[in-house]
């Protein structure tokens, strides 16, 4: 892997991230593959500071042994985050530029609402970041965009086939389907094979089949009630979270209520998080559930014909990105944020190419979203579940802020100032929030891994606070609890979190324990999820019921789980800090994504579409039209 | 541009396009990047087969001396298209590969909307195309995507900010949109300093302004009747062509009528083809008019704060993408199609670069939409206008299936079989349908280009049917008329062509003559244009002369006119073939594109988003999971 990494000359205080990014000369991209063995053959460059590194390089190193698996999650965040992709790539610049390591930092793309939004761009900050950061927070290199362009594809294939339907005979409707050729002779394309094989017609020739088989065949008599794929897009477009489409006069009144989603809630994201390989994802998205016909089957992609293009406008989606980090290690960028409303972790391909890149004694670290209770509990159950990977090492990002919010601080607003108890030393507050660190360690350590708490350290942060949450992290179980400074020194300043996270991987032996076996029923399964939260029980809508029953019957209750919860608590309530416990988890509705595995209750009220605020971050961003430079991201 | 030419094996019958494709292994794009004596600072690769040609290349060969510009436009075709973008590919095949000229083929980046729907792609076809032909029509570089992202944003500004607007006070929404910083003292942002200017208040800090002035900066007021701006997706969706939005319950009842327009027709598009460096694209965008306050006055992009925002989403799109056909000669692709409901010609930077990359003696030809009434008087009257460049010749592609069609012929149908009158011998059919030819022909002369008929041969074609074309066309006054087998033969197919258009270039001497000048009034400059269509008059509807008086009165009347049209009639109604005459034309709408630069008269019914049919193109389309190739792209 070399020992190319860039010297960072830190300035205090620190400066704002986009500064840092700019004050950096990227290496090319080249150099950084290069340091990882991997040929011009290998990837495709976008641009001279990304590449896409294409999955072929997986079957190559199939013989070849892992690296060491380190997921980082964290505690229960306030509404500004508490670090945890700064912490992410802070410890990876440790591991690499400070340890000697081999080292891969595996991150999620950002969307591009909060990055217009309120939050601004997930590159990291300070001086842990992936460089160029105006290229990671904008395209990147496609990929929500394929995914955007294959969701919404396949949504207007749903409206407008129930619209042809409306209108045409069983016969009229098979003949436009399979329409004759210049001799006059009509035949199926290959992906009509897949429904007459799923509704068990062997014939091959369309003018084999009955009249009864054409209308089975031909009509898929979607319930437009049952549809529960929406259209997305990666903005913050509140306008969007409930419309009525199709009122125009030309759709004759088929006017139905549906809605957007933010891009990355979109299955085809979990799909591509999940999937491992080419055939993989072309078989995940082809059996994609839509809704249900009238008769209650459900009815797929490849029933709308569409699978095949959906993989088309995948396919380059499929190889993960490849950048840098501010210190020169390598990053590869997969799959999208929003553990909240989605899954949210990084991509699984990602992970395995870069653990066989790293190779054995190596360091992959890879994000999961948000708090240990959705984040860390989809990657360990959803993620591993179908990756067959073990992490050695979880990581548990904490910050003095966030643990006197759960000590009971006044709220923390984003864009407001800080009050006053977050900016001065109190120990007790600090104390008394440990709760909730103490459970999300807990509940990680369950699953067989050993637990390194970081502390992301402020500058407001005492001595005194500091040892307080080493003190409970340890007691409540951790392997070790390390205070960090990366944002202020890069990866110097992560050199102890790298040293504890590296004898934590070596010393693990338990295997991997899931949180609930898969052939359980689904209510077992999210009840298993909402213990881990400390709930008492359980309470389901009748909409939850009726499509928990429904999916039991479809055959689709031995998935994992993938919950809709907020982030801000281990419970639904969005104000219960701390570890809240005995409460009653309710279960409004519940969705499946079938084509990315996962069964999918939304806990509450979770909005799938965030808005923007009256002065949004657009409003700092523009471009330097004499240097072409970026200006005012954050 | 050195001599790598590939030679083309050609075999017959022609084969489907995507096989001929797949058959060539295209150049490294680096190679051909080389031939034009571009070095890799000059631009950035996509992959091994595209690259972004910087901007900056235009300002280091700004004193260099341009090549001959020739415009490829048609005569008004039938729904199954004429093959002018073959024609465009097939003749700087001829050019590059068999008359020994430097050439560049300028075209469109083709919308996904057909690639999936009806049409299918739109590299060219036979032995005449751009490769690879799957990247060209899928994602290309991203940037339709881009111009998707940009265009939504800014519709999630204007129904965000009106929300907002709804809910505050003047003096809360000023604090909000000037928050204090950590020392509690307020700013402006630099954008803001734009609607302070266009206010024309000249304070430099928040708490200077008055009451009123913190109402006029703070409160956009905007009539929600008269947003103009609609949101955009590159995919047939007919049910999003008139929705409801702002149902959801935290929308407060906001509901407003709006609808999805296809990508490619958003106003970011044609300020992508019509802009001529960063500087001119940010105040274009920022400028963009979305509709108008309460009292009348414009609301820009600016305005709402985005204006920057949206040009970082675009600073990628400005630069065209190299790619190369089938005889590896070198093609630009940039901006998008849709001459109907759009300006649909591709982009002035790209024909800018062309024209110096092959210098004097040099050829860059460039595709314009549909037939000349629409795609080449847009082009003359816009795009010419904007970028100051003068074409020498004008290609106009005729076939005889279409002229069959303009005298008499039955209808044409996308997807059903031909009548036989088209697949036989029928002279007078074709005779009669000349007038169409011979009124493009003149309409074209009269900007003072020479003008060379391409007839872009079928196997189903007559001598005698090609002759009386070349007969007819020359009588209308057509420098040449050229038989063209490019389809069936590549470059070798049209070499005849490429004689024909360098002598028409070597042989021209008048300056370009705009139909109109821009110092008329709207409907001056409407008329001018409806009577290059053969029309007798206008007639206004109450809506269009609200509108054209509106923008009038805000001093936009001097701006060029881009017609939204039916492109398969001279008139307003498709059905209306040969060369009508004496219709009065009716303007149902005028728009503005006030960032684009031009207003936008919509005559008669226009969808502005196509539909998918019962079949589309997608049924068709998969990938082979096995070598990543895509299958079934047409």
């Amino acid at each position: 892997m070399g020992k190319t990494v860039r010297k960072l000359e830190v300035v205090s205080p620190v400066p704002a991230d986009i500064d840092i990014a700019n004050s950096v000369e990227p290496l090319h991209i080249s150099e950084i593959a290069q340091q990882l063995n991997l040929s011009p053959q290998h990837y495709d460059l976008y641009g001279k500071y990304k590449a896409k590194v294409l999955l072929s390089v997986l079957d190559e190193l199939q013989g070849s042994e892992d690296g060491y698996y380190v997921v980082v999650g964290g505690i229960t965040p306030t509404p500004l985050g508490e670090g945890k992709s700064t912490t992410t790539v802070g410890l990876c610049q440790a591991l690499g530029a400070f340890l000697d390591k081999k080292v891969f930092t595996c991150i999620r793309q950002p969307s591009q609402g909060p990055t217009f939004g309120i939050k601004g761009g997930a590159a990291g900050g300070g001086y842990s970041q992936v460089i160029p950061m105006d290229e990671f927070n904008l395209h990147l290199t496609g990929d929500i965009h394929a995914i955007t362009a294959a969701n919404n594809l396949l949504a207007a294939a749903i409206d407008t086939r129930i619209f042809h339907e409306s209108t045409q005979t069983d016969k009229g409707l098979f003949n436009r389907l399979c329409p004759p050729n210049k001799e006059g002779k009509r035949s199926f394309s290959d992906i009509m094979f897949r429904r007459l094989k799923k509704l068990g017609i062997s014939k091959t020739r369309p003018e084999e089949l009955t009249p009864q088989e054409i209308k089975r065949f031909a009509r898929l008599d979607i319930d437009p009630n049952s549809i529960t794929w929406r259209r997305v897009m990666d903005i913050n477009d509140r306008f969007l979270r409930k419309i009525s489409i199709g009122q125009g006069p030309e759709e004759k009144g088929m006017v139905r209520e549906t809605g957007f989603d933010i891009s990355v809630a979109s299955e085809i994201m979990a799909v591509l998080a999940l999937t491992t390989s080419l055939a993989d994802m072309r078989e995940r998205l082809g059996k994609m559930v839509v809704g249900n016909s009238k008769a209650g089957d459900p009815i797929t992609a490849d029933d709308l014909g569409v699978g095949g293009a959906l993989t088309v406008l995948m396919k380059d989606a499929i190889n993960p990105t490849l950048m840098q980090t501010l210190e020169g290690t390598p990053v590869m960028v997969h799959a999208g944020p929003f553990a909240n409303i989605a899954h949210g972790n990084s991509s699984i391909v990602a992970d395995k190419i870069a653990l066989k890149l790293v190779g054995p004694g190596g360091f992959v670290v890879t994000e999961a979203g948000f708090g240990a209770d959705i984040g860390t509990e989809k990657f360990m159950n959803i993620k591993c579940r179908y990756s067959g990977l073990k992490p050695q090492c979880a990581v548990i990002v904490a910050t003095i802020r966030a643990l006197k919010m759960h000590g009971g601080g006044p709220e923390v607003v984003a864009g407001k100032p800080l009050d006053h108890a977050y900016l001065t030393e109190n120990v007790s507050l600090v104390e008394a929030g440990c709760v909730n660190l103490a459970r999300h360690i807990s509940s990680t350590k369950a699953y067989g891994v050993n637990v390194v708490v970081a502390v992301n350290k402020f500058s407001t942060d005492s001595e005194a606070e500091l040892n307080a949450v080493r003190a409970a992290a340890l007691a409540a179980g951790a392997f070790d609890a390390v205070i960090c400074t990366h944002h202020a020194h890069g990866g110097k300043g992560a050199v102890d979190l790298g040293i504890a996270v590296q004898k934590a991987c070596e010393s693990v032996s338990q295997p991997l324990k899931f949180l609930y076996p898969l052939d359980t029923s689904i209510k077992e399964k999210i009840e298993a999820i909402a213990k881990s939260y400390g709930a008492g029980g359980v309470e389901y809508s009748e909409q939850a019921e009726k499509q928990i029953e429904m999916y039991t019957k479809q055959g689709f209750s031995n998935l994992p789980i993938c919950m809709a919860k907020t982030q801000y608590s281990f419970s639904h309530d969005a104000s219960a800090k701390g570890a809240p416990s005995g409460f009653i988890l309710p279960i409004r509705d519940v969705r499946a994504s079938i084509g990315a595995g996962f069964i999918y209750p939304l806990v509450g009220t979770m909005s799938t579409m965030p808005g923007l605020p009256t002065r949004p971050c657009f409003y700092d961003i523009d471009l330097d039209t004499a240097t072409g430079r970026v200006i005012g991201l954050s």
